[in-house]
């Protein structure tokens, strides 16, 4: 479990010192400050800004780090960036980046200034990294990769490496290959570092299993997870080698897929810029809200069906949101619990009848227990009894079917390809609000009534 | 942004078959199946069954698969299945284990086994270990490290490294340290090996900084993110190293502190086990409704100041959740940018003021556009445009409202050192409820009744 954030860490100061560096017009220490952070930070730093402050630091950075900064962020703030750019600068600042990054970059630029930074490149891998998809091993991968046959020794190896010019700092292993790049396994340094120097590189290895190109990220970084790996080589369908993943590209996948299904179960994107101008955000917003005001209405026609009952009896108006709001927030922790298990494969077909069950119970258990102390409160507040049972009785029945609809609405989502985190929240809230509503005032209309 | 996760991937498979033969009772398939897994794949099994299934399947596990396993797993699930271990085959466990996953494990023991395993390991690191704390870089750390000294050459090390036993299969750089493992720099594997043999391993080394060993995680976290390490030396107060933390490490803090964010905001908890007892989780689940019903109540007395006036006008009690719910669907989507924001560093005191205010007048455009949207809609439906009018000026009210509480409620909390996600929904709800129904009913009050 982490720890609360201590309030001022890195980050912040950082961000700080630069708003107070072009407060006060000093736009040279805001410079300085800029050029000592990483490019990831300073990715950070521009995307924390709001848009004035945000350009005008912009205009000041130096055009050699543009680059690996546009590469690190996206959405948004990196077209509007980017809309902030002269074209030689954005040539310039892509033809330093890898071809993975620079076809990711390009994307967002001008067709014309993009066909510039192409011929400049004139890589047959950026064609390639050009047309892999996004979502997949493909768009995730970095077509740079150390192979070595698996017929030499460890000290021909050796010299080989020396040979080369651009070995990655982060370099953990080799990936053997066969001829014509076909994958056999890989070899760690750690192995070659300590093994006999006449070893063959064969014997040395291990036969782990490639990633295939087409394969979705998400199921790359379980990969990652599991089996406690720094890369791995990628392949296409003839098992050749095309590039290879490391951890903190999955790093970053994973850090993304929280934030996903955090920000969209409230119909929001990642990809949107935090200091978008007011009316792009507020339209955006205007969407979701307008989705909720359908089932906001539909919970209101269920009350106007018992207008006659609540005419008769005004408490139940006071009383009906607790239905609707217990039921709510007892389906939402079963909701939250699927999700979760579902992007942690902790739960599946296999097991979903068990836990449906097991919520069920709980949610009979909570409504009972819950039911009694609402239903007393009820009593004692309006001196009245039997309305007080007609509450706990429809706490009850809301809080159960809560539970079944918390777990069938993520799972149907799941089968049909939608995302549970987006749609989950305002199916459950329909139901348990219709529920809630119709039970209680039902309940009412037949049982108070006379 | 992820793709939706195909419906069957391999973890689903592994969960489906096991379960199949735990049914047919063919437990020696079972087992074959489980030790073809990574622990950490196991142990995803394990949380992923019911209880029955999970002590029938850990009865049949080889007691030597049984260490990473139990270090895989956390929780009540892990004490679970530590209470169907004998004592003989724990301390055999344990003993498996490097000093930090073995302190993090007997924390879980019995007194008399922890005893047990900590006399045979008798090793002062696991004592080390164990005086770290969880949330910080010394309990994150693993007090493995390979040190070189800074004088001597590449051929040396080469020739050090060719003579231990245990080098990580992992590794991508080596500490280097002057004397008494004082913290100098590291020097990447990739270096060594394509660096001049005879070259000084303090010329080749960066002088990147270290992390102290009292860090938080998560911002351990952040230095791994944000400078692309695959590794950093901890070092203590006299700058001496003590240990080093991975990414995987880091990862894997990563993945629990988008679960934690999200399970919290449901009043839930990652240790606790999916398929706990139902009167177990229902107790839990209990007190999260009673901080609900709490505030349900509190929405319900402010309606019941205005029953006189529902009394006249029933039309007020069909049309009110629709203040209160926009209101509550507005902020939390506010709620949820802060949390978020807060979270990655990207918002913090120095641009919150800016934020704010971007936030309060998204709440008014949608505020105007929507009140007339849901005010002609109630004016139709009652054939009363007093009454639309109303509503329209409650929402309007409720949205501005629900995007400044969505801003100052979770860097309140943030401030204070309370986790915004756990309580910042309950809290914004209370608050747009409240609002919502007191700015429609009252306003009804004061201008439709005659």
């Amino acid at each position: 479990m982490p720890p609360p954030r201590r309030p001022q860490d890195h980050s912040d100061l950082n961000l700080q010192q630069i708003i107070n560096d072009l407060d006060n017009g000093a736009l040279y220490d805001a410079r300085g400050h800029l050029h000592s952070l990483y490019p990831t930070e300073i990715a950070l730093v521009l995307r924390s800004l709001p848009m004035d402050y945000r350009y005008q630091l912009w205009s000041i950075m130096a055009p050699e780090a543009m680059g690996e900064t546009l590469a690190a962020l996206h959405g948004e703030v990196r077209i509007g960036l980017i809309e902030h750019t002269s074209g030689a600068d954005l040539v310039a600042a892509a033809s330093q980046l890898e071809p993975r990054d620079m076809a990711n970059l390009v994307a967002d630029f001008s067709a014309e200034v993009r066909d510039k930074v192409l011929r400049k490149a004139g890589d047959s891998r950026l064609e390639a990294a050009l047309s892999y998809e996004g979502n997949t091993a493909g768009g995730l991968m970095s077509s740079y990769f150390m192979p070595v046959r698996g017929d030499v020794t460890v000290d021909e190896t050796l010299a080989y490496l020396r040979e080369q010019k651009n070995v990655p700092a982060n370099l953990d292993s080799l990936v053997v290959v066969a001829r014509n790049n076909r994958y056999l396994g890989k070899v760690s340094v750690a192995t070659i570092l300590t093994s006999d120097s006449s070893a063959t590189i064969s014997k040395l290895m291990t036969r782990v299993e490639a990633i295939p190109i087409n394969m979705p990220i998400a199921e790359v970084a379980t990969i990652f997870e599991h089996r406690n790996i720094l890369s791995a080589a990628v392949v296409d369908e003839q098992e050749v080698v095309v590039g290879r993943i490391t951890i903190e590209d999955v790093l970053e996948v994973v850090r993304e897929e929280v934030g996903h299904a955090m920000l969209s179960s409230a119909g929001l994107d990642e990809e949107h810029d935090l200091f978008a101008p007011v009316l792009v955000s507020a339209k955006r917003r205007a969407v979701w809200l307008g989705v909720n005001l359908f089932t906001a209405f539909l919970a209101s026609w269920v009350i106007g069906l018992f207008e006659a009952t609540i005419d008769q009896i005004v408490a139940l108006a006071v009383l009906m949101p607790v239905v609707a709001s217990m039921g709510g927030i007892a389906g939402s922790q079963t909701l939250t619990l699927v999700i979760r298990g579902l992007a942690l494969h902790q739960i599946s077909s296999s097991n979903a009848m068990s836990f449906l069950f097991k919520e069920m119970s709980i949610g009979a258990v909570n409504g009972v227990v819950w039911s009694i102390v609402v239903a007393m409160i009820a009593a004692a507040w309006f001196s009245n009894g039997p309305l007080g049972m007609m509450l706990g009785g429809a706490m009850i029945i809301n809080l159960s079917c809560a539970a079944i609809a918390g777990v069938l609405i993520p799972l149907f989502l799941h089968k049909k390809g939608i995302d549970p985190a987006l749609a989950g929240g305002v199916l459950l809230t329909t139901v348990t609000d219709v529920i809630g509503f119709m039970s209680f005032l039902g309940l009412a209309t037949i049982f108070l009534l006379v």
